[in-house]
């Protein structure tokens, strides 16, 4: 094999021509080393690629310029990963590396993932979930300064950034009533999860500030899925006043809806208009027409977490809590983005 | 804030009501504590959750339990979560952590990332991309037992595991075959990839080893997405001897070409019987009718990787390297998944 045995201090030292103990003055900053002298060692470092041994170093400077990142399946589902690209880039303009461990949320593994995170002195953890949800963390996790990512604990003991749904149920309806639509159908998700609720609020604010009556008839519930969304616009689309818009929980659901719509010869957004919610890769950009849906701030939340994080971290170790306050719940903004099914 | 300031080892003695040094005997495992008073001790310990400063533990033990991931964009793309699944439940039965960075493919960062899990001395690192290709793997990476998953390098200098892309794509030609089908068309990705050069060899062979006379009018090269899976089909639903059968690249392929059949007023699978690949989680069973594919062994690659991993580390530390042979470059098999468009 090619694989190269681990450098080793003695390794630097035959090559630098020098002794053992000034490799070893060197690494530690030792005053007493000529200039000269530490040019040739340092040269020798860089060319043998030899890694001090990290640990040791850590326990003397407490910081480790890696922060955790547990997720429960951010990293295997196809749903979430600007969440990750945004907190990975912003930790990098900061010098940092995330380290991922994705647990499938199970509560024994976060719970050894926090213990391994803070045995590896990261500087602090982002917990994040795949959709946002109310979270019940590892009590370990308050050992080290922690940030909340679409997630949030009921007694709001950390800070957390989740999406907006409710402005962002009440801006995909106001699209389709500023194009003229009244029979606005909202096919939700079954799950009494946050973007459930908080969607159809958006949803009836929006007819209501538009003197448009809400009715019950228009809107059905079905798991968030192709066929939960082609079921129940199948439905739909025999009710006695047909809607000539339908807001979809999610693009999945959307993705259910177009066969229905197609499959009754109906044209999108001619006989009925679509949007989505989630701007889902994959599905959003790619349905015939193009789905105009809400995108979450995946990105925009993986960004605010890292940098919150950053900020909340003592400037040294020692320095003890930042100032008693109560953490921030934030709540950022979903985005409209137009294609042409409505 | 309820954030708890770190446990130290004066804490867990004034709890057990013994000295520092006894508590520091426990945790060094020394014999001369008393049953009675390392009950206690470790009884303190888990009440106060105690972390050994674990760093200090590894420069003893040398091996930590964490295995190092690190990957392009397996995490933030939606394309191949399953080799992260693979890899993590597998190294979870082994007791290990997986720590996954996400580069984005940046090779200053993959250097980076290497190197700092060298610092917090992984175990062993997987080396993972998001798809089958040749990679250039950052130098440092030889400084630890490193297993390539869904790559490889050009000289075989590291073990590494990819899917069998020749052998499937002769069993996707084959299913259309033995269901009657003589004019297989085949879509192809229009980079040269080993996917790209391998799946159509593998339709040629499955062609030649029935008699088939390989047409090339019927084969064209577009862009994997479906709006060049959409264009390619549609050009080739007027061919003057229209193919019976298409085997698409990919999934996302298949979705455009499903649309272009669509447009043309043809059925699936009775006028056009379709065939997709990778088993695309989103797509490939929420198209109408459900997409038959082939998948990639992304969890069995990921098992295999870890398994090798793990079997590669030697016994302790200092035993040096494992004998001298060359480091196995595995193909695992793509299997069929039958839905209704055949």
């Amino acid at each position: 094999m090619t694989r190269k045995a681990k450098v080793t201090i003695q390794d630097i030292a035959r090559h630098a021509g020098v002794g053992v103990g000034t490799v070893s003055r060197v690494l530690n900053g030792h005053p007493s080393v000529s200039a000269e002298t530490e040019a040739t060692v340092r040269q020798s470092i860089a060319q043998l690629e030899y890694r001090p041994m990290a640990a040791a170093q850590t326990l003397r400077s407490r910081r480790s310029n890696v922060l955790g990142f547990i997720t429960d399946m951010i990293a295997t589902t196809p749903h979430a990963g600007q969440i990750i690209r945004g907190a990975q880039e912003t930790a990098w303009h900061s010098g940092k590396v995330l380290f991922l461990v994705n647990t499938e949320g199970d509560p024994e593994l976060e719970r050894s993932a926090v213990d391994v995170m803070i045995d590896r002195q990261v500087d602090g953890l982002i917990y994040a979930t795949m959709f946002h949800r109310s979270a019940t963390v590892p009590s370990n996790i308050y050992a080290v300064p922690t940030v909340l990512l679409d997630c949030y604990v009921e007694d709001a003991s950390l800070p957390s950034v989740v999406p907006d749904e409710f402005s962002g149920g009440y801006q995909a309806t106001k699209v389709l009533i500023d194009r003229g639509h009244r029979r606005i159908a909202f096919l939700n998700h079954v799950e009494p999860i946050p973007a459930q609720r908080l969607r159809v609020q958006g949803y009836q604010a929006a007819l209501a500030d538009h003197d448009i009556p809400f009715d019950a008839t228009l809107t059905s519930e079905a798991w968030s899925e192709p066929r939960g969304g082609y079921d129940a616009m199948k439905t739909l689309l025999h009710h006695p006043q047909r809607p000539t818009a339908v807001f979809c929980f999610n693009d999945r659901m959307a993705m259910g809806a177009y066969e229905a719509i197609r499959q009754q010869g109906l044209r999108i957004p001619q006989d009925i208009a679509v949007i989505g919610y989630d701007n889902q890769e994959l599905i959003a950009a790619n349905l015939w027409p193009g789905l105009t849906t809400m995108q979450l701030p995946h990105y925009e939340m993986g960004v605010w977490a890292v940098e919150h994080l950053l900020a909340e971290l003592p400037a040294t170790s020692e320095k003890g809590d930042s100032a008693e306050r109560a953490p921030l719940q934030v709540k950022l903004a979903c985005s409209l983005v137009l294609r042409d099914s409505v």
